[in-house]
């Protein structure tokens, strides 16, 4: 089935403790489609400017990704700067150049009407509510949110979250939002304000998803955990939130039933994309990899975890 | 079979935003004792002062441990005073009287010289390579260490990591060890010097346990990761280290052979003790447990981890 991102095609300007790269593709949409396309058809929605080309837009199209929903503004493309410090888990913003993603103003192409899955990336809240009401007919909403939109857009989020049915978000996320040092609680505080699920990712320690009392047709409300792989060298962590979600909700979105085992299994398939992008720069991992390859990945992560 | 552990029996003074205690049985080799003793025969080595009663020993005797290696010197007995703040992450020292710990001297009695199973809690690492050279015949060398060690006795703790087979730290304590920001090329580093294995414990996000190439009958090198339980009210996580290291050798020390499942098995039985270690203060949790809770507990960490 076919699955929707809404969210940011950028160029990333980085620098991590194994080099630099100027002006390459990046995004949360960007990140999500690329890694989700292993799984499903992607269609993206997102704004560029005409420093975008043809050959830009080949990083997407390339793994089949739908950009009919790419929308071409007068202007420069959103770019980012970010560095890396030695141990990689903190991104040091240098410059944040919004351009033309200041003024994106989301629009659904007619062809995009019949879209099964939707994951509304990380944007400001009030257009992805938007998003949201403007495809009543998805089986399921995935979002992201950051701590710039809980400190400042508090009312507008709330309303997301009544949108979203699996919110995506970090430890430090997950505790801004509750208000609760505890990640546990924090988490159920969060599934109080709406989704029905909350998959909180822990960095190089994998991932929790926790669930509403019922949802899902799980008949405990116990938490499942995900690893994330060892590495020696993360090369840059760019991307690799996007990344675990378009695993997450690409393989959920290949899915004709939403079970609990597919839910577990899309948990590992998040932590393996996840871990695919960090070991080149950008999206430079995903654009060389093979199916073959994460399901590969997929059984080691489950040697790590299983007993048997 | 039998396991020793040499470490300190003491008393903590204890604050967490969940309560005070005074005074009250702790160390590191009393939270192992009660920990392992659901698995196997424990023996301990420690040394109190005059003011630890008979009722204090009864916390270890009432769980069927060998004391007979409790030395009691003139003196109190070591007492330890912690405050937690709200997320319970680090204690704060308040004060470390080390009283008739300072003069430590571990004498192995000759009841204990046919034990199968040795655990090196944290002590000085010269008294560690001094026990572990006084018990040549023991099957399997389990070491605990700290910052303060690695810091001022690092050529001490050079000779102690020689003679220990699997060396139990934290993420901090292994990337101090190693000089490396990287956790799996820091536990890689530390496999260097000696030990055969590491496990590496990450708090409420679970322990890795890295193995040297060929160590165990292991064909392939990959790591093995298990869970912590999400729990919402951690009362106090002191000892929980120690709980863990308990139970993961105490299961070890209960089977007949070290097997790739047996260790697997070890490191889920560690998370499950250390998960009921912080439910309530103290080794309190510990003296009201039952087997069959532990067992239950193991189902929930399986089913936390594993997609079937």
């Amino acid at each position: 089935m076919s699955i929707l991102v809404v969210g940011s095609v950028a160029f990333d300007t980085l620098k991590t403790p194994y080099g630099v790269r100027e002006k390459i593709i990046g995004g949360s949409a960007t990140y999500f489609s690329l890694s989700a396309s292993f799984f499903t058809d992607v269609r993206v929605v997102a704004v560029v400017g005409e420093d975008f080309t043809a050959e830009h837009e080949r990083v997407l199209t390339s793994r089949g990704v739908d950009t009919r929903g790419l929308e071409r503004a007068k202007g420069l493309t959103f770019h980012w700067g970010g560095e890396y410090g030695d141990n990689l888990n903190e991104a040091k913003t240098k410059f944040t150049d919004l351009n033309v993603f200041e003024n994106f103003n989301p629009q659904i192409p007619q062809e995009y009407a019949d879209t099964d899955y939707l994951f509304l990336a990380n944007i400001q809240p009030g257009l992805q509510t938007q998003v949201r009401d403007k495809m009543p007919r998805v089986k399921l909403v995935g979002g992201d949110t950051m701590n710039l939109w809980i400190n400042i857009k508090r009312d507008e989020l709330a309303e997301t979250l009544k949108r979203v049915d699996v919110l995506l978000i970090n430890d430090g996320e997950a505790k801004m939002l509750a208000g609760d040092q505890s990640l546990p609680r924090a988490a159920r505080k969060v599934l109080e304000m709406g989704p029905k699920a909350v998959v909180v990712k822990h960095g190089e320690y994998g991932a929790t998803i926790f669930f509403c009392r019922g949802a899902f047709g799980l008949e405990a409300q116990h938490p499942f955990r995900a690893p994330a792989l060892p590495i020696d060298e993360v090369h840059d962590p760019t991307g690799a939130g996007d990344c675990f979600a378009g695993g997450f909700m690409g393989y959920i979105a290949s899915k004709p039933e939403l079970t609990p085992l597919v839910l577990k299994r899309a948990m590992f398939y998040g932590g393996v994309m996840g871990s695919f992008a960090v070991e080149r720069f950008g999206p430079e991992r995903l654009q060389s990899l093979t199916r073959e390859e994460i399901d590969c990945r997929f059984d080691l992560f489950r040697s790590l975890t299983h007993i048997h």
